[in-house]
């Protein structure tokens, strides 16, 4: 069997009853898959189902592909039936290095060798889980921003032995599914999202610790501060756009110094011209042909639908 | 003259025409106050007048006070001028101490002493700024985050000499002036969502530097991932919530460990009990009465928002 064009697939397996697995399942239902889900124990069924039916509200919040229904969920416990059929299986059992190795190595007679199988892992990395696995060259990682029903983020990024091929048709895969993939080019822990959640949120627990901040003034400081923005910009064009013209290179060159400054405890790194290099570049490349004071509009018109999507939201 | 009610004030001085200053006129003008606005410069006015007018498509997307109008608007360059009347002054003033120093000089001068001045400033602290004024009591910081007409954030804290009741007033002041504020506690660089913004900036630098990450991709993590939950619930409650009936006391004592993993070049803080329970204590305030279940879908419910009104903006 040849590996479908990642626009037709139609069914897809899902491996897990937790939060992750249940929320792919939801996902993938959403947009108008068929989805059968393993699910270990037959006991786990009842929360299965219900992160499920909470995802589905907001799914139908953001929109129902056509066709798509929860009557298209087959469940059940027999890993063999789950796997028949499956042009696609994203795995999410937990989070144990034997288990998966194991796992990997039993899907590899179960699944024709073409069917890209994908984990959800947070912690480990696919060239560990797929040690064991003969037919690793179609493994990767595809490791969503919790819950996965509702944020679009998919982190993709092979092992050692994994295929480039792999990678690619994956991240064309989720795509098509409606996620926001975003291709990785080594395994590193954390990821891209977590790794910058985590630095600060790493900084929010120190100031907690030495009484600069409570946990309600730092929330306070993110909702009203750069969040809303950060929705719609990430980190690296809001400061390219913010500093009109001159962009990312005038950020760089006027406030480098600051990146001495005792704010927060992280260390900054060097700003080599090499790094200074590839954050200008990086930023005019997003920014393509689009004029600063385009996108500084298209910022401000989307922050004004966040705050007012918000307000209506809480009221 | 007492100071007047922080509900009751109708008419604001603001000092600066730059992007601060010109945006916190905005922000006063559309939210019905009478504002005179001190440019040092007569040749800033077109400057000025173009951040206004960029400003004010925003607020009226935000929604005007009743009566809130661009006419409401004096402009001068005669500071006695800009101040007589004034029941509030937001200075915006160039971050030079030795400027900022000789300006609350001749403010203390010229402004009644019940009437709080409060310095937009990002750099300097008020103990240093108001040093050489003989009505220090009165002053305060009062610090946007950018762009002020749009962003709800103002991080407010007081100097060595500022009163106690001048800070509050602040905080009551913005707050009718439908700002979010952040009362701190005492000094620090960067404040809250500035500290808590760069310590994810510079761990972004750190990875464009070591080839982990291109701008593009960060953004595209932080846009798809954190970043819409975030404008709904910062970083606490979205652990808080995330670990269900456990809270921030699940998060800590079983992921607690995974704060020593080498995600992120940020050391993580010792996880003390005293940390432990702050956090804990400063979630469950938060929360309040609310069930998670609750919180979790009235997040659920925002983020869908959200992501209807960024794809609306964006088509």
């Amino acid at each position: 069997m040849a590996r479908p064009n990642p626009d037709q697939v139609k069914s897809v397996t899902t491996i897990g009853a937790g939060p992750i697995g249940a929320g792919w399942a939801a996902h993938f239902l959403a947009r108008g898959y068929d989805v059968v889900a393993y699910i270990h124990d037959p006991a786990e069924e009842a929360a299965f189902r219900k992160i499920l039916d909470t995802g589905w509200v907001s799914l139908e919040g953001l929109g129902l592909a056509e066709g798509a229904s929860r009557d298209r969920l087959t469940l059940t416990s027999d890993l063999a039936d789950a796997i028949s059929g499956a042009e696609f299986v994203q795995e999410s059992a937990p989070e144990i290095l034997e288990l998966k190795q194991a796992l990997y190595a039993q899907l590899s007679e179960l699944v024709p060798e073409d069917v890209v199988i994908s984990s959800s892992t947070s912690g480990l990395t696919m060239t560990e889980i797929q040690a064991k696995c003969p037919t690793a060259a179609r493994t990767v990682v595809g490791h969503p921003f919790n819950p996965p029903y509702l944020l679009p983020l998919v982190e993709i990024v092979g092992g050692d032995q994994s295929s480039p091929e792999a990678v690619a048709w994956a991240a064309a895969f989720y795509k098509a599914a409606g996620k926001a993939p975003l291709v990785m080019n080594k395994e590193i822990p954390g990821f891209v999202a977590t790794r910058l959640q985590e630095a600060l949120w790493r900084e929010a627990l120190h100031m907690v610790a030495n009484g600069e901040a409570t946990p309600e003034q730092i929330d306070t400081a993110l909702i009203n501060g750069p969040a809303p923005r950060m929705a719609l910009q990430g980190q690296c064009m809001a400061f390219h756009v913010a500093c009109g013209e001159g962009g990312m290179a005038t950020n760089l060159d006027q406030f480098g110094p600051a990146l001495k400054l005792p704010w927060t405890r992280l260390e900054a790194p060097e700003l080599t011209p090499e790094l200074r290099n590839r954050m200008v570049d990086g930023c005019n490349e997003i920014a393509g042909d689009r004029h600063f004071e385009d996108m500084a509009e298209a910022r401000d018109r989307g922050i004004v639908a966040i705050l007012n999507a918000i307000k209506e939201v809480q009221t």
